[in-house]
């Protein structure tokens, strides 16, 4: 027997520290700034402080997620982390996050490495669980990307955010029914997005930390990203003009509009909200999610749309059933 | 429609120094060694070259699993890394192998994250998304926790090695069919098991590096493997003693000959490898399951049994159906 599954809702946490993308803190000049945080459309960003790990805004998030919903911890069947900045190589954050919040021995517990498509991804792994477990299961996309960015490179440091949304998966009709989800990837493109001197490579020659083709990864998503958006439509014998909202992946407000006017989508089909989050890598689609949930009527088709580092991307395809 | 789940073949790859349990190489007196390597049961030990990361020993072993079987890389349709020692955080060890070995776009790659129970997670994930999807598969398991042993830690040292398995999964009927598959975690103990000072936390007070209560894994296991194994075993009506082979991860010689002990298993039924190769983390089963496939007839049941790190445990049961 086959499951149909849905999201429910969707908790968040934001990394302690507001950092503004101004001249005090990249140490440019005010007008250089300006410049950058209007073509990035990101002003601000929430930054994990010093002593705040990936696992202390996975278990905020997950903590926010319980608080709003009645479903108890021991009716949790799956508990999966999404990040690539754990607290530790061994073990995982989802081991540390099931004995903090004491989820149930028969949970399925794991966590799993992906970056701006993490949400889809993750989404696949969830929901291949619930359609033969049911139940309920949890998915948590975390990242602190700000200890691993060079401070003094501003292409990356300007960008990125810290946070987590926890995301309550059910076989239980509600929210918002899963009718696609699918992922691909091209490893070819590996190079383009890589935290060198992270984990056990040592990397000669370049600077540790994050090194990323810019470029490189927004001529990749603007072929790439309009294709798989295609495929899932016509798959579902859809048109674009009938999605109610297509979720980007926050990666910034440049390429989200330029995804947008290569699909000639209209400017209230795409809701943005990096001004003051960042790329907050695999949590920028469940927090743009969680703001567009009350907005939601019956019926409506919601598409979430992750691309990045992998290289890889994938798509999501939701439609509301209601709140009840 | 839900497919049925077979595991085909495995491909093996080994880390290229031969690292001896010894005086020589352990600082101890012969006497001791001797007594060590006797009571672990573990002689010598495969561990990675300085030059030699997971995706090195997850590439070999990969191309090993496709130069002995037909299956073309065309027709995967999963591939996924099971690793706690990636090359980079970002992105995962999947990726690299993708590009590296021209898997197809449309494939569904990541990276996931499990120690010693990592074979029964990663046959989770990917039989999930197999049962749904079909087709064919790849689940590798690779570690270099060489990397990461404190060296005057003779606890851990002379246990682990550096190993890959690479193993194909398909809803072909052929090799061994998924019975089932379960897996458990207790995050309380977190701390049993932990890579300090790895990835982004920041331990203070204490050595950077593998840290493990031995003890306290072994009363674990003691305690929560047999009952799993009960479980699973009740679940389809079966007894212990119908069970051909049970294929415990070999953490060593001492904790398998614990657990065989306590559930009244057969020697025979418990087949060992550990000797030369030391606790091969998550790659273990899948390298003692590669030894025995050769010898199985229709019919036979084998159960594979995880435990360690997280901690978890899982266990999967196998029906031998034939090779043709």
């Amino acid at each position: 027997m086959m499951h149909d599954v849905y999201i429910h809702d969707i908790g968040t946490a934001l990394g302690g520290i507001t950092e503004r993308n101004d001249a005090a803190t990249l140490g440019q000049s005010e007008a250089e700034c300006q410049r950058l945080a209007d073509k990035i459309g990101i002003h601000s960003r929430p930054i994990a402080a010093p002593d705040q790990y990936t696992s202390d805004l996975a278990r905020a998030a997950t903590e926010a997620l319980l608080a709003q919903t009645v479903v108890p911890t021991e009716s949790v069947g799956a508990l999966l982390v999404c990040t690539q900045t754990p607290d530790h190589l061994i073990p995982g954050v989802s081991s540390r996050l099931h004995g903090q919040l004491g989820f149930p021995q028969d949970c399925f517990v794991l966590d799993i490495n992906q970056g701006c498509s993490g949400f889809v991804v993750g989404c696949q792994v969830i929901a291949n669980w619930l359609r033969t477990a049911g139940g309920n299961g949890i998915l948590v996309n975390a990242d602190t990307y700000s200890k691993l960015i060079r401070r003094g490179d501003l292409t990356t440091r300007a960008l990125f955010g810290d946070a987590a949304a926890a995301t309550l998966y059910s076989t239980q009709r509600k929210g918002l029914r899963l009718l696609d989800c699918r992922s691909y990837a091209d490893g070819s493109g590996y190079d383009a997005f890589v935290a060198r001197g992270s984990a056990l490579r040592t990397d000669t020659g370049t600077p540790n930390g994050i090194c990323m083709d810019g470029p490189g990864i927004l001529n990749f998503a603007l072929r790439k990203v309009p294709e798989a958006i295609t495929l899932t439509l016509d798959a579902h014998g859809l048109r674009l003009t009938q999605l109610h909202a297509v979720l980007f992946h926050q990666a910034n407000s440049f390429m989200v509009g330029q995804l947008a006017r290569k699909l000639k989508l209209a400017t209230e089909q795409v809701p943005q909200n990096c001004m003051n989050l960042g790329n907050t890598v695999s949590a920028s689609i469940p927090l743009l999610l969680k703001e567009q949930m009350n907005g939601l009527r019956r019926g409506d088709l919601v598409m979430a749309v992750g691309f990045g580092v992998g290289l890889s991307w994938g798509v999501t395809l939701l439609e509301y059933v209601g709140n009840d």
